[in-house]
């Protein structure tokens, strides 16, 4: 395949990881960067280990001041922020949601960059280079339900021709993206949704794993993070998380205090439990034609009080196959590969795959499933 | 995707049960399939329960009398047989290689079918009917090496503009259809090798489980096989086999005489252990970009006196991090899934997958792990 050349929106920690593991990859230049104060392009590529540099903020340069909802790193003009992480941070962007960011004097961010200037429109820039642009990477946490169909909205009313990939988590975006379809096709754009962990990576082994089936009975998709270290950086994840603990929802775990979020993980020791959460596996899964949405479960362990992952994070697959057996196949990450380790390399893996799609003129929404060989 | 029909070259084992589990798959019509003898083409779609039926041979039967080379359902003019199975036969293919052939008074295989007809050239007159077949499903084992890709350079020089299929094992088959890739770019043909379980299935999880490391170690893939009830259709694989033990090779196997083998089986309680395997998994990874050949190991054990699996079919691959971890990914087959639905299943996903590649104007030659989404 030809060079892939792509784009960042937000340099959160997705944006970041992604610039970085992409320096591993074979044929992918990224070319734009952008945050909510700044953006960076060149053409011939982007200097990414300065750009990593100037706008250093992650969690290894210790305890910063920013409160939950401090995301300093989304694109201004991108559209309503919720105070509590409604999609796209996920298990999968753990440690970077509310990352601060580095201030030079009154430079935050990108502009911190020799490669960055300062800008109030910073996807509307990306936009205006879209010609010379392969695939955007839509990695904006924090953000309500419908802000990322509207950017892609935004990327077609420009008559962009290429790809968008995003790591959404919840089963309800797919909906509105499917309802842009039409729009999305016209323009020519390729849109590949949930392109991170889980849904993505996990979706992706889920759909593999099927294929000694003619039918699919169950797949359970079970995940552990440890996040001790990290979890000062992502009180606005846990909170997020909060929301699918029975009896909590996204309106009750957005009105607690911090003391009542601390006094519920007090309360649990530090470990939460999660079950039959909404994530757009399911559906994502029903559209590939693997199985029925119903039969998808996805849950995890989250221990916030230790870095070692409380559970190995496992997809199952359940199914009978052609001669009658019922067996179930599963697939397991290492427990020392980081949820990041895990959201980036399959998300640039899409990336490329969304481009060989769209090239080929494979336009409209297209789950991590729907890009596995014809299963 | 629109509708992709498709032909089978040999209604042995894995022809013959691919035919099958199409029926399972929305959007796979077979049009047309062949043995040695005989014919059968409905460009509306074959009637796949009649002729399954018709050419019932399999070792539900009970057993039969053939003998170890008696594979009597390779198309006639297909090519020089080895006595000894030298490819496409596999752990893929196990209880299948060495079927016999249904007889109806004078008429044997396909032709017993009320859909088939008998010829002496069935390749050509497959290929008589290629502009109206998208792919085709080359399912002739126990071949010469060179077979399969002379039968590609047949397609070719026909000027077939379409997907070829196969289960070939064994790494230098890769190396003989690359040396014809420009032919096949000419024609229009899109060639999926190695596209059964191992290499194939097993090939793909790999490629999906490297997704964490940004540096692959190490790729090892272990399979088990329990074949006491298919012992008796299989001596020609088992044979294959033992061409893989320390001290043997495809020459000494050829040489050996029954009770030799049995002796040698007796002498391994019908337990034969098996490791760093010629299987093209490795140069099939490394063409993808994912490791180097020589990280790839494959091995397995195979019991021909139990039908439980004697050991778990697993796929382990261990690298590096992004963020410096090493780990080791694994994904694993249920014990309880056959080695038969463990390649057709994946076959026909890979031969969907390159119609969709065929469609785009991709040709050439494709591994598995180049068809799984951009890794």
């Amino acid at each position: 395949m030809d060079d892939v050349r792509f784009a960042v929106l937000g340099t959160g920690g997705i944006g970041r990881r992604t610039l970085d593991v992409s320096q591993y990859k074979d044929g992918l230049t990224p070319v734009a960067a952008c945050d909510r104060n700044g953006v960076a392009v060149d053409h011939e590529g982007l200097d990414v280990p300065e750009l990593l540099e100037a706008t250093e903020g992650n969690i290894a340069s210790g305890p910063r001041s920013g409160s939950k909802e401090s995301s300093g790193d989304e694109p201004r003009d991108s559209g309503p922020e919720g105070d509590v992480a409604t999609d796209g941070g996920a298990k999968a962007d753990a440690g970077t949601a509310t990352e601060g960011v580095k201030q030079h004097g009154e430079e935050a961010g990108i502009v911190a960059s020799e490669q960055g200037r300062p800008t109030e429109t910073p996807i509307d820039d990306i936009i205006a280079e879209s010609d010379d642009i392969d695939a955007v990477l839509v990695a904006l946490p924090n953000l309500e339900h419908d802000f990322i169909p509207r950017v892609a909205k935004r990327f077609a009313e420009a008559e962009y021709e290429g790809v968008l990939v995003d790591v959404l988590k919840r089963s309800r975006v797919i909906g509105m993206l499917d309802d842009r379809e039409a729009l999305l096709k016209e323009s020519g754009i390729t849109f590949v949704c949930g392109a991170g962990a889980t849904p993505g990576f996990l979706t992706g082994a889920a759909a593999l794993a099927a294929q000694s089936f003619v039918e699919v009975e169950e797949v359970e998709i079970w995940w552990g993070v440890g996040l001790k270290s990290g979890y000062e950086d992502n009180r606005g994840t846990v909170r997020e998380d909060i929301a699918h603990l029975d009896g909590y929802d996204i309106e009750t775990a957005r009105e607690m205090s911090e003391a009542e979020i601390e006094a519920l993980i007090d309360e649990h020791d530090g470990v939460l439990e999660f079950h039959d959460m909404e994530h757009a596996d399911d559906v994502l899964l029903e559209r590939a034609g693997i199985c029925d949405a119903d039969d998808v479960h996805v849950g995890g362990i989250l221990d916030v009080r230790s870095d070692e992952k409380p559970t190995t994070t496992t997809v199952s697959v359940t199914g009978t196959t052609f001669d009658g057996e019922t067996g179930t196949n599963t697939f397991e990450l290492d427990d020392a590969t980081s949820m990041e380790a895990n959201v980036n390399g399959p998300a640039l893996g899409y990336l490329a795959a969304g481009v060989r799609n769209n090239r080929a003129g494979h336009y409209g929404v297209f789950g991590p499933a729907d890009l596995m060989p014809g299963f």
